[in-house]
């Protein structure tokens, strides 16, 4: 039997994969119980609040993960530039391996739920946050002090467009796309007025 | 009683509405049925196949007013640039007026339904081409026939993205975030070499 820990995170990944490819509403409880081998007990032990706390848990778990893959991308790079495209890059082949279904872990739950659930939104617009940091972190290592809240919004909101089109072509393209807007914002010389 | 057209555009307008906010598995028949005041005969005499068929005629017809405000938007702007930023203005005032709540048409339909249909990733699919064909010709018309093809899909996706920020953060701006990066990338020198 697995340890009470180990339930709970059992649990949250199930639910972050299931939401990911077929969204909330389209995940039962049941499914989710299903296919985590979790007992009900278990999971209302866990998450007393039902689903929407399970749900809540899930994004930010999935959250966490791609912050990692970001931050992992830009720390490598020698330039913001070579950091956009080679998180591009480590994103799309993630997306192609899954075979264009598991897209971003975040989104699936935020249009279902917002605006009727403050509490997921609340916990999207974190995690979103969370990325936009680690980038704007990188952005200021780089040089591009004045643009690094700009750039760090500008490559979640690539990202999340990218992951949407990629979705409904069935192919990686966006994501070059994605990057080459962020480096081409990057890029442009700092107005001095406005 | 209305005549049979108009209680298949009504229907096809309730299920657009309410898959946009509540996403597609999220909006039961038995609602789409309430909401329009159609007898189930007569959903099943214009959809014979089903949901997924009301589903796909929701995509289109969404995608089809969004290309009205995406080709006016361009259209009565004297710079590529302008109308980038006249866009994003009119969507986000649009999306704000439904305070937060009514996204993207399409997106809500896709995330829950691709791969599993590919009837409903091919409107999607379909849909954002034809928002992205517009914004070309007026690349084009404003001499950016190099960067064409480029600047309609960049649009598109700056626009999916913000759809989804401004979803979670109640403001705005990630509209400006997205006209910025795609004017970035219209005014970018042309590259020569590669």
């Amino acid at each position: 039997m697995p340890r009470q820990s180990d339930a709970r995170a059992n649990l949250i990944a199930v639910a972050a994969t299931l939401f990911q490819r077929q969204g909330y509403h389209g995940t039962g409880l049941t499914q989710i119980l299903e296919e985590s081998g979790a007992p009900k007990g278990s999971f209302y032990h866990h998450f007393p609040e039902g689903k929407e706390q399970l749900a809540e848990a899930a994004v930010r778990q999935a959250g966490a993960e791609v912050a990692v893959l970001v931050q992992k991308s830009f720390s490598q790079a020698a330039t913001f530039e070579e950091g956009a495209r080679s998180m591009a890059k480590a994103i799309a082949k993630w997306f192609k391996a899954s075979d264009y279904a598991a897209g971003c872990p975040i989104t699936s739950v935020l249009l279902e739920t917002a605006p009727q659930s403050e509490a997921l939104r609340l916990a999207c617009k974190d995690v979103f946050q969370s990325w936009a940091d680690i980038v704007a972190a990188q952005a200021r290592k780089h040089g591009k002090d004045d643009a690094s809240d700009a750039l760090g919004a500008a490559i979640v909101l690539g990202l999340e467009g990218a992951w949407i089109l990629s979705r409904a072509t069935r192919t990686t393209k966006p994501f070059e796309i994605a990057a080459d807007m962020a480096v081409a914002l990057a890029s442009r010389p700092v107005r001095t007025t406005k």
